[in-house]
């Protein structure tokens, strides 16, 4: 990838997008890349470098989770929605949390000593400070990727096969999820782009416009199998019926999806990821912060969402602290917003 | 100001001065300027757009602090090193953090009801489950600014002036302090120019040239009168001598001063920013990352002082980790790193 071998480079194209101002000034600015495709693949809008291959991150749990529905894994063990859901979150290792995923393990006949993820504290600063106010410490349930890790560990068990070392790139479960990226996105995943994730599973890199067509896709169930096309839908079901389990109270994911409801799917990742469908519009949505601020990709996703989300606007109005969120100082007086720039103004 | 109607193209000559890889690949990237300058005002090095004002936030503490040690106000009130310190500090809001505002306030007659900082959860990690697993909750003495605010009162004390209203840009104390950092600058702190800062005073953009300028004279003393000279050189004796008072433990100020000695004073800010001052090589350093990434003007600012710092190889050994810090996952293993490149490479 001579490419990567000059990123400065390649970055250098990529628009500025989001604006941070304080009083008259803008104080700090991310610079960025998206996408907004159909499932059929055809690009209804890009802005920077969207062929550039980046690391989706969490974005893409749901991804990784079709393979657990779709195999009908999740039905023999008997998974609820929430559950499911979990499978698909980025949680803020809250109370419920913790207990759903303890609950999905159980159902395989296992507990939180399968979990390959590492212990962390909370997500979650209210969360965090729960456990600590209890006296506890953190185990590998609180990790924000215990219910994904979980969901692993009911695949695998499903599959008749030994879960230990599922987050090695060559475990038939990662191999199985490597395949479902693959088809959903329309991306090679290679090893020549392959990180390792802070969970410690494999990180592919792939096109901002692949990431895009594959959240249509999963949007919309379009070019899907019937097998696969009924997962994807009860994925969307499942996210949408428990928003709280997929992200937490107050944080972004769940306060878009709590207040947009089965119209859009969003999933944020680390490093200034998004991804987002939109399944009345058919359209799916990918954006990179080329910093890695959560706080550029959220002002980008959101003010996308505004623009192809047939919205209301009554609703409209009700995402417009999403798309320019306000800067209070700590005695809560305005000092500043985000807004979206250039090929999002 | 005219170039701020179009901060896109002002930032657009930029340079790309901080890599975040993971695996073979870069994840994110980081734009950033910055300037190494004497107290003479010459220019060693600059970066980017050098002349751009920016708000230096939390990183100029030690210029606010001045005007609390040249005008004697410190010394009448019996104010330690420690306590001078915490006046150049933005702290992790630990006991001995809380403890040391608590007197600076006493040794004026006020408590906790005189700052107007807010409150918030400490800083610092450990510090904030410590105070959640004690059972309460933040006051405006757990603000990483306390310190600065107990200063600000402390001077408007010795001033003989109500410090009621101690935040507003037209109180006695904040006039004191805006001709503290033009004195120390060279710049004009303009109306134009000034957002309201987080814990409630007036921020004035500076450019980093002048900003560096004033840690250069900070540093040296160099061109200042004798009394300033003296206020300066005390200002780094004490923080030189209580740099987990200035930040906290494992955080970057702290553990680069507890590194490298009076050999560097440090400063960080929000939103990026960083300032430093080399007294044995006579410079100031200031860089600022576009999109106000704090991991960014940390590697920086290292990259800087490796290069300026006249370090032996033992020390320039020891500060590897701060130039181009590991990455790793929630089980420690490594998975990526960042790194100066561009004109910091």
């Amino acid at each position: 990838m001579a490419h990567f071998a000059v990123p400065g480079e390649r970055l250098m194209a990529n628009p500025v997008v989001v604006e941070v101002t304080r009083g008259a000034l803008v104080e700090s600015a991310h610079r960025g890349a998206g996408a907004v495709v159909d499932a059929d693949g055809r690009v209804v809008m890009t802005f920077g470098d969207s062929e550039r291959p980046v690391y989706p991150r969490s974005a893409i749990k749901a991804l990784q989770a079709l393979p657990l529905v779709e195999s009908g894994a999740a039905d023999r063990l008997g998974l609820s929605d929430k559950e499911i859901a979990l499978a698909c979150a980025s949680h803020s290792g809250g109370e419920d949390h913790v207990a759903t995923a303890r609950a999905m393990l159980a159902k395989a006949g296992y507990d939180e000593e399968a979990l390959e993820c590492g212990a962390h504290w909370p997500l979650g600063e209210d969360e965090a400070r729960a456990l600590a106010r209890s006296g506890r410490t953190p185990t590998a349930l609180h990790n924000n990727c215990s219910g994904k890790h979980a969901g692993f560990v009911c695949l695998s068990c499903a599959m008749g096969v030994n879960p230990k070392g599922y987050v090695a790139p060559d475990h038939p479960v990662q191999r199985e999820i490597t395949a479902s990226i693959e088809a959903m996105t329309g991306a090679r995943l290679s090893e020549a782009m392959r990180g390792v994730d802070g969970c410690a599973i494999p990180a592919y890199a792939v096109p901002l416009v692949a990431l895009a067509r594959g959240f249509a896709c999963l949007g919309t169930g379009h070019g899907l199998s019937p097998e696969r096309g009924k997962a994807v839908a009860r994925i969307r079901a499942a996210v949408a019926a428990h928003p709280v389990t997929v992200a937490g109270r107050g944080r972004f994911d769940t306060e878009m999806m709590s207040l947009l409801g089965a119209r859009v799917f969003i999933k944020s990742g680390a490093e200034g990821v998004a991804c987002a469908a939109l399944p009345e519009a058919g359209l799916g949505l990918a954006v990179k912060a080329d910093d890695g601020a959560g706080r550029a990709a959220q002002v980008m996703i959101a003010a996308l969402i505004r623009r192809f989300g047939d919205l209301d606007e009554q609703t409209e109005a009700r995402l417009a602290p999403f798309v320019s969120p306000r800067l209070s100082n700590w005695n809560r007086a305005g000092v500043g917003l985000l807004r979206p720039t250039g090929p999002l103004a």
